[in-house]
């Protein structure tokens, strides 16, 4: 655990710093809170106008204080922050959090302010939360911390919850308290002056009160970091997230076919995906599933059982169960004949199993553990649908109770019995996580069974192929101080064949003389292509001719090729001819690279021509990848069928593709210079030999090192 | 409005049969709701045991009661069910609910007591509701009535929510008055023994109480009838549904490649989509979407405008735009400069305007108005982040009356506030809808703007086309008493032909033999295929040759052909070669027809090859469908760009597919007969002319009327 933040998750006292003796201020409220929910340390109210607040003795400035601060919590006007922070230095605190706004978030002014905090906290070595925050809560037993200004009690639990919005973090806190949701830590980190998202989840990463990480961040300050970090504490504990898409404005309008497939919510479904992070849309979907962490087991399988008193809610949980993931399978004969003993007459006990609304708590307990020790199911929804005949709370309590001690994944499902849920909590705080409709409880379900298959997923490994590095080298030098220019398509071939890519081979020929003089030692059929370092879309203005069977046809080919680029006004952009074997069979992909500003390279893999064209399937991971990697990009377009072979076709060297992900992947991980790689057409069939990179292009920008 | 169900929403007097004195009992809840909500009719208790109930003059029989009833309401115990409905004829009550359980739903005797119910209200010209119901709500002040026995109190509104669950029903009306959602009327209607749910939505198209009607059904008891009505009511109001996966299970599991296609889903989407019902997953979402209608205008476009005190959410709103179908445009500049003057110097004023923490009532109030009024936007979402300086109810109030005299889509959103929603609901109670969260209220305005796109969208029509209906019919008579049959090719060419559909021209030889014969008077080149009434995927065993150029070539292809099929043991199914123009340009599709048992016919289109078999990308819709209907469904597919032309490729004759659709869809409803046809491949080019179906199957079920 990085100690670092210690202080600010459990202070033996706490310094606050501009508290308000004003009923109603937030200031009041802070402290207020802090009372209330029962801090178990030291408080001491600062402020220069009060004797005592909240019957506690009040403190001119920090540095009156007699005992050792662990923690500031500031509420001062701006103008006052940075004389108040010279005086937690004074006094050696080593951790403020500083909820004052009108820093970098209101403009100029308040960002040089900001910068000049900074500059203090630095030289001070003072660690702060914020400015322009709400504060920190931790539920924990032995420290009770409630430094917000938010309204009503946090309830105990298991959820860390950091938030870079105040107005989002004091929303959550409201809805975790009405929906009886347990909180372990919250922080909010305001404009992350000093202490950012990825401080706050290395620290909860080894914190065992933490079972289930939440965050909201608009921006990633080091995307790189968060991925590594991220990828480490899903193997350890699930972390979901809230979308956000605006990481990606930072991938440059590129002229490169791959870069134009990218959309601004490629880097962040990247990032999330290649780190397990949980990806979700809503607030209301992010607790649902954060409670099931919390309170439930993870599934072993995808089988659900579903227990009822009422046919309804039973069929939501059903169509929802296969967008999850989930299936209902018959539970066993055993099972069922114990279940007909139980149950009533009519009762259908095949799953769901209907108890009818006649059901009593005994009923429902019995169902309960019979269906948990079916192997049929790995997890099990119980609906308590009204009305009951006797009240949902004994029910819902005698079934907490059967499902205690299961190994098995168990919720409650009190269709909008609200008024149950405080109450459920006081006598039966060990109960399954709590619905209020089977459909979120499934969902739920799903994205347990989900990451339970992520951690148990093979990690994988970077791969080291032999290449030769040095001519790849020596090639980039020749363009050394050119700044940002497309390579000639003979040094693009150079280097692909340095790093193991078989790009076709070709033959060069300046204009229609030197092609007549070659034509006689072709072996046909032919492909004609312009070649120009600036013409990009050459088939797209009639620059490319293909299935050339004979001489005579490649000398008119190659006439009406340099009309068509004079219609198109591209002849000055044309300079040479390329001429490579036609290849007929195999499947088009295209590989290729882009370079988003924030989060580095992209890798993307996708079927060439129409697929790409016309469907936008293709795939993108962050750089480097590993080799398990590779091997789920290629599986995961919705064209990978072809790819398999269908009805007669073979299905292709999958390995071989994704070889060639990882070889492009090393290169770019090599020279990092760069920035846009375009393999396309990259032609697979089932013998290794004949795939080829038909046509290649590649950007570099010189003097530029990689910014992590 | 059929005035048929006017007695169970508005009657005059009610007798609640099998009313219980004890309370807490369901009868007693019952009971005890319809005097609380203020019922403004006369209530009257009959219970042999009982001298008056909740202070009421109770009666051992109906007949006993002077006055005239208008509904009974039933709650006795099974047994005792059918003694009450002839007691109710013989008081000539006209109006029955039925809340007793242990009908069809709970096995075979239950069933034989439901048919004997319905045998008996059928002869006395009784309407019921039920059995197995809970219940009628109406929240009209001039009639009060709640004959249910869930708890708490109906709040009142413009929804009507017709529930085929009692359980979900209950759970939905809880979830209502804990999120202040205004009802207007509710019925559970159960076993549908009766009364159903498309006789329900009939009464409330005209009823201009009810805004929005929801509807949650398990099972359609007459789709077509269903969607005929849904169809007329949308256009004047909202329909929203739960989906319920659980209505296709009819589609046969055909040997065609049309009923391949069709997943479980394929009907009610149809159903759905052609009626402009709107569907959604989740309850939540259902009342979500349902509050929006009830309480806010319809946008006249996407263009969305955000109001906020904070960051964010904000950010939640924008991010879920695009989703939504949304756009979020800069402010014109006259409201920027208004809103300059108005709101502190730092607060961004493009969109999303941020009024900053400090926002007072009157700033939200001026900033509404400003915005609401700019051209540049057609909806406003105002978010309240707490903490605000002043009270959020104080805030919501006159945001509220800001919006009230608007034409803009107007939304509030909370941020969890939800202490304020009821006093809200009493202080101002033409609030806009109320969200909990951003992402929420930018979903609703996505919703009624798709309405009212449909809504506005051609209603289109059935067009009919001059066929030769009687060569179809004399061809059919052929296979009179065959049953269920596939007709030869030469009949399902002729039958195509006669309604106008481009069959290529084709000729048969039995034999290797009588091929050499015709060989040398094709035109070249030329396609091979084997026929047979069960040869049904004959490409997959090897029983096509395409791209024949001379006579030799066609012999060897012939005998490759009845080798593959002996090979695969397929000779026997083998009857003769076909053989046809080879044709190289054009784009492949595939149109068919299939049949649900319950719905009826459905007509299928979608890209042919492998667009079909990796991507599934096509699209169904019932028959018969309109030209606005052929049209969209061209459109819809994925792949639709590959019709319009992309790069070097011309854009083929989409009217000419629109129109063999129709005509296809004429066919079916002239001969209902058919149960699979399979047009694959339908050869589609940029000239009328030389658009070709190349090979095509047809069954027919014969002596077999098509039942609606």
């Amino acid at each position: 655990m990085n100690d670092s933040l210690n202080n600010l998750f459990y202070p033996k006292s706490i310094a606050v710093i501009g508290a308000s003796a004003k009923e109603g201020t937030l200031s009041w409220e802070l402290l207020n809170n802090l009372i209330k929910f029962g801090y178990k340390g030291k408080l001491f109210p600062v402020n220069p106008n009060a004797e005592s607040i909240h019957s506690i003795k009040s403190y001119r400035r920090v540095s009156e204080i007699e005992d050792s601060i662990d923690l500031a919590i500031m509420m001062v006007s701006r103008k006052l922050v940075l004389d108040a922070i010279d005086d937690c230095h004074r006094k050696k605190i080593s951790s403020v959090v500083v909820i004052t706004a009108g820093f970098k978030e209101s403009g100029a002014e308040g960002a040089i302010l900001e910068e000049e905090l900074v500059k203090r906290i630095k030289k001070y070595g003072i660690r702060l939360v914020g400015p322009n925050c709400m504060g920190i809560i931790n539920t924990h037993n032995k420290i009770r911390l409630n430094a917000t200004f938010v309204q009503g009690e946090p309830i105990s639990g298991g959820i860390g919850f950091v938030s870079q919005s105040g107005a989002l973090g004091a929303a959550v806190l409201k809805t975790l308290q009405q929906n009886d949701i347990g909180l372990s830590q919250f922080i909010s980190i305001g404009n992350k002056a000093d202490i950012s998202g990825n401080a706050v989840i290395e620290y909860w990463k080894d914190d065992p009160d933490i079972k289930v990480i939440t965050v909201y961040l608009e921006s990633f300050g080091k995307p790189r970091r968060f991925m590594e970090l991220s990828r480490e504490i899903t193997k350890i504990k699930p972390i979901i997230a809230i979308k956000s898409a605006r990481t990606a404005q930072g991938i440059r309008a590129a002229s490169s076919h791959t870069g134009a497939l990218a959309s601004s919510d490629t880097v962040t479904n990247a990032l999330f995906e290649q780190s397990g992070v949980i990806r979700v849309s809503t607030i209301d979907e992010m607790f649902d599933i954060a409670k099931a962490f919390d309170k439930a087991n993870l599934p072993k399988g995808s089988r659900l059982g579903i227990l009822t008193n009422a046919g309804g809610p039973a069929i939501l949980a059903i169509d929802e169960s296969t967008a999850a993931g989930l299936t209902v399978p018959q539970l066993s004969k055993a099972t069922q004949k114990k279940l007909r003993v139980a149950a009533p007459l009519e009762a259908p006990v095949f799953n769901p199993v209907d108890l009818l609304p006649s059901a009593s708590a005994e009923l429902y307990s019995s169902a309960t553990r019979i269906m948990l020790k079916d192997s049929n199911i790995d997890s099990l929804i119980v609906i308590l649908g009204p009305p009951l005949s006797l009240s949902t709370l004994e029910i819902a309590k005698s079934v907490s109770n059967a499902c205690k001690d299961s190994r098995k994944t168990c919720m409650l499902v009190l269709m909008s019995q609200d008024e149950v849920i405080s109450r459920l909590r006081n006598e039966a705080p060990f109960h399954p996580p709590v619905y209020r409709f089977p459909e979120n409880a499934v969902r739920a379900i799903g994205k347990l069974l989900e990451y339970k298959n992520w951690q148990e997923s093979e990690t994988g490994e970077i791969i080291h192929f032999n290449t030769d590095k040095n001519s790849v080298r020596k090639i980039l030098n020749k363009y050394k101080r050119s700044g940002e220019v497309y390579l000639k398509f003979e040094d693009v071939s150079k280097i692909l064949n340095a790093y193991g890519m078989p790009v076709i081979e070709s033959i060069n020929s300046k204009n229609i003389n030197e092609l007549s003089r070659i034509a006689e030692k072709l072996k046909y059929p032919v492909v004609i292509k312009a070649m120009g370092r600036n013409l990009i879309h050459k088939s797209d203005v009639g620059g490319v001719e293909t299935d050339i069977h004979t001489e005579a046809d490649l000398i008119k080919a190659a006439r009406n090729i340099l009309e068509n680029l004079g219609r198109h006004k591209k002849l000055k952009q044309f300079e040479y001819f390329l001429i490579q074997p036609y290849i007929r069979c195999g499947v088009e992909t295209i590989i290729g690279i882009t370079k988003d500003e924030n989060a580095g390279h992209l890798i993307m893999f996708g079927l060439g021509g129409i697929f790409v064209e016309v469907l936008n399937d293709v795939k993108f991971k962050l750089l480097p990848i590993r080799n398990s990697e590779a091997k789920s990009m290629v599986r995961s377009i919705k064209s990978y069928k072809l790819l398999t072979g269908i009805r007669a076709r073979k299905a292709v060297d999958i390995n071989y593709i994704e070889e060639n992900l990882l070889r492009l992947s090393q290169l770019i991980e090599d020279f990092p210079e760069f920035t846009e790689v375009d393999l396309n057409p990259f032609i697979f069939t089932d013998k290794k030999e004949e795939c080829k990179i038909l046509d290649a292009r590649m950007k570099v920008v010189l003097n530029n090192r990689y910014a992590d």
